[in-house]
């Protein structure tokens, strides 16, 4: 496939320095199936990439489609604020009795303005103030957006010096396997909390991805993610989840703690829980945390009801039953036995993969090899991204409803990929 | 018009008690249509309120939603993180060649999240960045939004409250008018700046509304608003001016400050810059301030390409001439008289009023009136808000495509709930 | 005069640049008594400077000296950290009988540490900890001393920048005719106070100095400090004065406070506390506000019981009665009537003069004239400083103890330096 | 012996609820001399205490008491800001010759003010002016001061809470056996700092105790000091060894870092460094780090000449040859010996001690025991305090100048405090 430079012009003239995607991936989209993308040129492009994880249904989801098109073709509230709608009713009820009654999850649900950083600035100003402490522990490499808040908490130095303010009231502790398994887990932590003379601001709530997409698809183990709920109910801290890219399926259950068996205090939901790719967020927490008075915090965009269509749309389609999860834990098995076949190819290139699910992350040993790889693989028609702070992770983010055969044909790209880039 | 109770038992039970709008209008929300909603129960209410200032084209505009139909029904990208796409460069170049270049404004654009907040997080954070200090000046009864950042610049202690942290970086100087015109403009700002000895840290920026909606439609005079940017000038401090209510047409032109004859730093819109209400936001800055780092701030729904398609929409369809902002100034002063003979009715409760274009604010001596009118106004079919530190401001937003008929239905339902409150 | 360069060799090979008052002053000095200095090449200077109001009974006092060397002479306690010893109940039972008592003050005796900033560092650390608020109000040009608490409401741009941290939970108001009359007293502060909409976080307490040195000599009116007292009264504020530099009789009164009959919730004392020059400081609060858990402050100097000493022998030297206080008036209206015929005497300058009891400010139009006269002062045997954020005023310290005839010679002096640096 | 009550109304009625050595020894003390303090009512105490380390020359010593008293008798300059004086250069004069040439010492010598919360004020305010970063890495159960700077990087949470403020930009680290030998030392803060994705601000400086005394008595090994230098000089951070309670010769050799052979960025020495028991303190950095600008940190008693002179006294008294060092590690040798003796009679409590020098910790496995210890102590006639964040440490910290008949004694003293709290 030849990539003919598009017109970019309008692109480099106006837009700001601090775009990104659109650098590496230069191309102009114009459609989008499924798991296929089509720029204006003619090129397609099979995606492992899914928006970042807003899109686990895939491009325009025919189901979600029609639901989403009938809506708005009858005039539905499009924009409601949080006034009640009937969309964000039908979303609620469709929560209620697919995602927290079948789970026996308590949650509240709380719409915290539409985009994930929303849900966590929200999560983070509700356990200080149930708590009265202003401090959060977050884990290395974690990523939890760009408001202010979240960026206190997320590790990445660049993005970091971004806020030009100094960030505080965070602390970073070892995320799992940080150390190689040279130090027992949350031994430096329940150290520090136990000693009256640690000098750690004794926390309000600790804040967890199960799975750190951005931060390098690290895959926390369940024991430990038990350890750490058990530490946080001993130690008297929120246990917050941040499942706003593993939630929603991505690792094989609706969220992704399921797996371990814990229940958090507060979890974060976001860019796949609308389907369709189109902005909402929700802050979930338990019952007797739901202090907030009304209107304490609000947003314009809380109420984004064709978000609300196409969530309850996805739910019913593919959460009534557990055909999904059943489906992406076996899509994740064919993906981990090509990644196997592939890192097997390429003995003295340390390349090793890691993931749950439908994320997965493929390491070297030279570290620039990752991008190497993710841009050949873009020459050949495959979206696939990278992470982790240097860059160093291809990560591997297909669509849930991708095809056996799709999955196969992108994994051979990326084989072939991988390969050319020896 | 009786209000039957509606079935509100889903939201009551699992919607968090954060929850506002749905409060003052206990009603289930289903269809609308230019400046009518109508609920469940077949009731009809007209708008005053259009969503905050985002629906200023009117629900489900006509126009707008054949273009949304139109590319959903094609299957143009949905999500686009900020990919290249079609639809944000026919957006790009609808707002170079129709907003920007015909006014002159050099900016360059920058997709920073798809709510309010993002914007003002992104323009704090480049003022920042850009002049390497942390503090920033905002104004009393400022609204800047709910993200720890926007939080810190926003005045309402109530709201401040809830970030369980304490707001620090900036400092609040008073607003036009603020001392009851007893205290010449900026004394005290520019006396703090001058004197090495204040104990003012240098601030980055200021960040002003140029008629503060949420704060209680506080109206700053164009003098003042040029008086601001001069200091900001003389005193190297970057003015930004969040247009995210006030913006795209509210007061008459695009831009709230082009009366003032002003070119701010940096921009904030939000809103209505989407034109049909669904998420989208833009800070928009001078080409020498983009020192953003690709990357260096990022968001999963940047690229929230359905509200491009109907934005360009929007752009194309109200501003490519003068009509819209003439029709706006001339629908405010429609508002003005009918307010004004209100005002009249009512001598000896203090009844005042005060806006621009089509954004008024009326109040009472009695501060809790302003909370009775548009309680009663909702009864009789009203959609009306307050706004001001106290709820002290019954706030008039309706479309600007409200017809001249309509408007006066609405003068005539307001006027009827103050009599009726009296 | 002639002065012949010293050997300074080892304080500019070994001190730190930060090292400053040598500088302005560069000679070695040796020897005091009252209000002469020796320098170690036999010069002899007259002190109108008195350790920046750390030397108010002159230095070497005899009757303190007295005191204190009869206590080392007997191997009294020299260090006690905060041990009972009977120094320090000679000096809690001389304070509370000739201080607090008279004076009907309730005051509890906190030992914080032996110098200003400590004092000052406890008191808003107190503040804080009653009212559970982070912020405390300060006001245009205060000083209150170098740790990063005090620092942070210090007014100096200069000092502040030392800090290498923003310094933020202190909002500067202007302090007493900081506006030039133009703004009615406390309209500003008052109108943030009672607008829930205003931004301003709620101050726990307001720190002020009833004359500001370092900041100028500005010279706050009793009118306007019991407005001050009336409106921490009414808004749950505590009012703090801290009388480090004015306290101990620099205005008159022991308390520069007790002219304006105010009764401030807590004081901060050091310099000429101890009496002789050597650390000492007190922090004194209403007994209510004792909330203080045992060692929650601590500090190993807080027990410096020969200050402790001549702490006491001061009191009972000088406080027995009323004399020092009518004394100190006395010589202020000499000081006062000099400086009047000196502005005078220069017409076309804008020569001014402001001040209390025995602390004067002398200002030019031309700003940089201040330090042209401290200099020649010097080179004409007087020892004058400079205060206020441009160095802009000759600032008058002479000792309480200053003969009438010590007074009017420095009086002479100073006048000759204005003359001959016209 | 027994303790009558002493008079202690006055201390009761208006000294602070903060006061705390009071309420342990509940005697008022009126003289001392050496290792022996008396009080009021006629008792004879044996001192291991030492004015909390600020007494290494013991009481009163007669050599630094002859100076003193020559010094004031001559009406030599007590109080002198940062002006030159003949008592100051004679101090930096044998500071130089004695202590720092010597050891090969570059450093420059700061005067911030006579308390050791002042110096570590300053120190912190210089590395990060010099580096242009906030943070500041400290150690757990480090103690610096009870200012806000200083606070910030103290473990204590009691004394933290005091506060009144979240105290932020200090983040602690495990200090050496933290984790009892289960972690490789510095695995973790190394590993935070090679990653960009850590979540850690970059530290400015590192601030470390080689022998925490507040803390507990832990003892850094000399490997472990070396290997914190290392990482400092390879990761750009700032080294300052806070040496109040451990310098002037309290772990042998003059400093207590010299053992290690590192050479720190920045020294902070206070309490003995005068000698005496009066205030002083200095802020020692290698030249190159001078980049204050003169005036930018200053303070009333930084020129506290009287200490001046009994430091420049103790130093050439004490210094000028390697005497004292001997002398202090055979004390040492002969209160390892009683300890050890004194662990062995108590088999089956935990009895353990460590330390070097003489600074020695006493603990037992029931942690309430070092309390009971040294209250039984003080009513044997010993003064001897407990220190850890438990208070589960009995301190030994006696004068240097201790003769071994007087040690003895002392030993035997708490050996039967011991035995009689079993």
């Amino acid at each position: 496939m030849t990539i003919t430079p598009p017109a970019l012009s309008v692109f480099e003239a106006l837009e700001s320095e601090v775009r990104s995607y659109c650098r590496s991936w230069p191309a102009v989209f114009d459609r989008a199936q499924g798991s296929r993308m089509y720029d204006e040129d003619g090129h397609t492009y099979l995606d492992f990439f899914s928006g970042a994880g807003a899109l686990n249904y895939g491009h325009n989801n025919p189901v979600l489609k029609r639901a989403l098109l009938d809506y708005l073709e009858r005039d539905g509230v499009t924009h409601g604020l949080d006034m009640g709608t009937t969309a964000k009713r039908a979303f609620l009820e469709s929560f209620q009795d697919i995602v927290l009654r079948p789970r026996d999850l308590p949650y509240k649900v709380m719409f915290p303005g539409p985009t994930g950083t929303n849900a966590v600035e929200a999560a983070l100003k509700l356990a200080r103030k149930v708590k009265g402490r202003e401090s959060i522990v977050s884990f290395t490499n974690a990523f939890h957006g760009m408001s202010l808040g979240s960026l206190a908490v997320t590790g990445n130095a660049f993005k970091r010096a971004g806020a030009g303010i100094p960030l505080v009231h965070g602390t970073p502790m070892p995320f799992d396997n940080y150390l190689d398994g040279r130090v027992p887990d949350f031994l430096w932590f329940e150290r520090l909390l136990e000693d009256q003379g640690s000098g750690l601001n004794r926390p309000a709530a600790v804040i967890v991805e199960t799975v750190q997409g951005e931060g390098g698809v690290n895959v926390a183990r369940a024991d430990w993610l038990r350890a750490l709920a058990d530490l946080c109910a001993r130690r008297d801290m929120l246990l917050i989840v941040d499942d706003i890219q593993m939630g929603c399926g991505r690792t094989g259950a609706f969220f992704s703690f399921e797996e371990a068996g814990i229940t958090p205090d507060i979890v974060t939901l976001s860019k796949s829980i609308g389907g369709y790719g189109m902005p909402m967020s929700l802050t979930l927490f338990k019952p007797e945390l739901d202090i907030w008075e009304p209107g304490e915090h609000n947003g314009t965009f809380r109420g984004n009801n064709p978000s609300f269509v196409t969530a309850a749309a996805a739910l019913n389609a593919y959460w009534a039953d557990g055909q999904m999860e059943k489906q992406t834990l076996a899509r994740g098995e064919q993906v981990a036995r090509a990644l196997d076949a592939l890192c097997a190819e390429h003995p003295g290139t340390g390349a090793e993969y890691r993931g749950r699910g439908l994320v997965w992350g493929l390491t070297f040993t030279d570290r620039a090899r990752a991008a190497a790889v993710a841009a050949r693989a873009f020459e050949l028609g495959l979206l696939i991204e990278t992470s982790g702070p240097a860059s160093e992770v291809v990560k591997l983010l297909p669509a849930l409803t991708i095809s056996p055969e799709e999955l196969d044909e992108g994994l051979r790209i990326l084989a072939r990929a991988v390969r050319e880039t020896a």
